[in-house]
């Protein structure tokens, strides 16, 4: 398999050559080839179907609209099997499923520590306290009022991937690497709300709380505030969905997801961290002795081939696309590489569509399966020249105690047949 | 109202100085601030409220997700009063309602001519035929092996903004310009495609039809078609929405929205226009000395306020936000100045969020209202350096004959009490 870059895909006919391909269409009247049927007469092409014959549904009867009822199996799985309720637990987006660069915020997973919230917005209210010259409370209306902006960011679970380091093998990329969404948030840098309150000068931490029933609350350093955080009320367009928030939600760019408190309440400022139990019990590493990494807020570069994967097998020979999604907590990816022999050969993706700062990208691999086993990797480079490591390198330095910030590189093994598993290489 | 620019969310000091506020959110253990009330204690803040007792819904109940109840008014408003039927009918987008870039999909506009055709992708086909070296039948498993491109584009109705050509000045910016909506989508570039089918030499025009039980059908010369066309089956990372094409839909960037066939399933290549019933009788611009404007393919530049506007009058003094879109066929949007008096005074408002090549731009003016009536107004210049005319401009060149291609300024007069209506000014 050569190196291809985006640039090829201007160049079709050296990859048809290069394919031995005459094409992915058939040839009028015959039917869409499967590998090892001989071409018969194609009824549907000959026949007009059902769909062309009578009046379709009107437009009132879907203010809102749904997926078509083909795609019902596009579905957020949850796995409330694994823990103790289902309203302290977790489902995963069908990254299999998707593509482009936006998550519909339909398909966004969830996690929740005592389940979702159900706020009217005209009784919200978001305080800031603390070390403040001057505390404040804003309606949903106050906030709507500031100066607002829209960036497109990945939102990452630092428990993705966490039952993969001791090699857990679950089937599928929605559920080794389905706690990822990405969407574009509108609303103020909280920046400008913490000038309207004034910081003292010993302000060094902020602590964001959750109006849901856990008071789900981290511990936040003030630079972060200042620098790129949002304080959001809309997600891909409009309101933010219950499960993610509404009214109101923390956007900590590039960091772990648990700190993007939902529901948000509460904003205090003190002078040094508040040690909760999600950044002491939870959210920590523990290492091979005992002791534990704490404040490991950034999601590092990492990347996943969503397609082919255990939940969309190849399914015939011939021309393919492989695709995946690469994303880095600390900037832009500036390059992904797929392996399809795990990680002896490696070819540049063609990345295609926004490449944006701490968003997911969206790769390609034109390519053509003659039937042959594959081993299919895939490693991300960011833009702070930080390369993806293998899981082995992974745990050399932190053991396997960890269930958190698993950004190892997955491999995937295509079988002969097609089917795809999730698998260990050394 | 001084002008300012994108660079001064940077200078909130001055911003808050020139506006005269003390802040948005109110001073603690007082209501939020209101025009013309005395502060008074909010129970709000010292009472816990019901959604931090309870345990809320666990993440079981909604594999794929909806708007919050509190939202039930978002939603697209459709006018079949306005036609025969609802089967061949429009429904508009809610852009009041929204922010940044990205239209829901299920907040999309939709136009049927004979409904919603309910199509299985396992069954449908498309067919390239016509002046082609091999004529070729695709099943969109063969479409989704070919090499594919991500990429936001506007997609706007020729009619949109119609009625206000003689002034019906609808209430509100979802019905005036509620045509519109901007998203994602992935799939083939069309030129992949006719390469593989081989294009004859005299191949000059394609047409585009549906199977939906209009045959909705198009001619498209070929310069376009081998440009920027997509054959699309994605839309916001996921399946296209059965109101948008459910599987396949033709993608034709800056131009109108009824070239974008919906449930594609042929694509004829010819030497010249069809010349069907949707170039002629419809899509064609009455002139007003009898004559017709013709293939009227692309959407100039144009935008409109969305905030204030008649559904979202302005509710208080002082600090607001005004925001809209703007977007041209042409290119990309490189600027929108806004007027508050009619058009006598211009400001350059703040754009925000991704600048893309014929994609909605988000702008933004944050201003401070002190209660006196305003006339609301924007104006979009794009990269090709046109400017969006003045509806008496229009009327002057084109009569008053026409309903599509309305691209017009367009004013909202904003009352002493903030209510807001559709006005024309000469």
């Amino acid at each position: 398999m050569s190196d291809r870059s985006s640039a090829d895909i201007l160049d079709r006919r050296r990859f048809l050559r290069a394919a031995g391909l005459a094409g992915a269409g058939a040839a009028i009247a015959a039917a869409p080839a499967i590998a090892g049927e001989p071409a018969k007469p194609d009824p549907l092409i000959t026949e007009v179907q059902d769909w062309s014959r009578y009046l379709g549904d009107g437009v009132d009867k879907r203010p809102y609209g749904s997926p078509s009822k083909f795609e019902k199996g596009v579905v957020r799985r949850d796995v409330s099997w694994l823990t103790a309720s289902a309203e302290s637990s977790v489902n995963f987006t069908p990254l299999h499923e998707l593509d482009g660069i936006i998550t519909p915020s339909g398909l966004c997973f969830e996690r929740h520590h005592s389940g979702i919230a159900e706020i009217n917005p005209a009784n919200h209210r978001l305080m800031i306290n603390g070390l403040v010259d001057k505390p404040l409370v804003f309606t949903m209306e106050d906030i709507k009022r500031m100066p607002r902006v829209n960036r497109i960011y990945f939102l990452e679970c630092a428990a993705n991937s966490g039952m993969e380091w001791r090699g857990a093998q679950l089937n599928g990329c929605q559920f080794t690497h389905g706690m990822i969404h990405n969407v574009m948030y509108t609303g103020v840098p909280l920046k400008v709300l913490l000038e309207e309150a004034g910081l003292k000068s010993n302000a060094e931490w902020l602590m964001l709380e959750g109006a849901d029933a856990a008071g789900m609350n981290r511990s936040l350093p003030i630079e972060k505030a200042l620098n790129d955080v949002m304080i959001a009320f809309a997600m891909n367009g409009e309101a933010l969905r219950p499960e993610q928030g509404y009214p109101l939600r923390a956007v900590i760019p590039g960091w772990e997801g648990n700190l993007w408190v939902k529901w948000l309440r509460r904003i205090e400022v003190g002078d040094q961290p508040w040690q909760t139990r999600e950044e002491t019990s939870k959210y920590t590493d523990l290492l091979a002795d005992g002791r534990s990494r704490k404040h490991t807020f950034i999601m590092d570069a990492k990347s996943v081939v969503t397609n082919p994967s255990p939940q969309a097998p190849l399914k015939q020979k011939g021309r393919n696309v492989l695709t995946g999604i690469a994303w880095s907590g600390r900037g832009m990816v500036k390059r992904v590489d797929v392996s399809m022999d795990g990680g002896r050969n490696w070819q540049t993706a063609r990345i295609d569509g926004p490449v944006l700062d701490k968003s997911i990208v969206r790769f390609y691999v034109d390519f053509d399966w003659n039937g042959q086993e594959l081993m299919i990797q895939s490693r991300a480079m960011d833009s702070t020249g930080y390369v993806q490591p293998s899981k082995e390198e992974l745990r050399k330095v932190r053991g396997v105690n960890s269930i958190y910030h698993n950004n190892g590189i997955q491999t995937w093994l295509v079988h002969a047949g097609g089917e795809t598993e999730n698998v260990e290489i050394g």
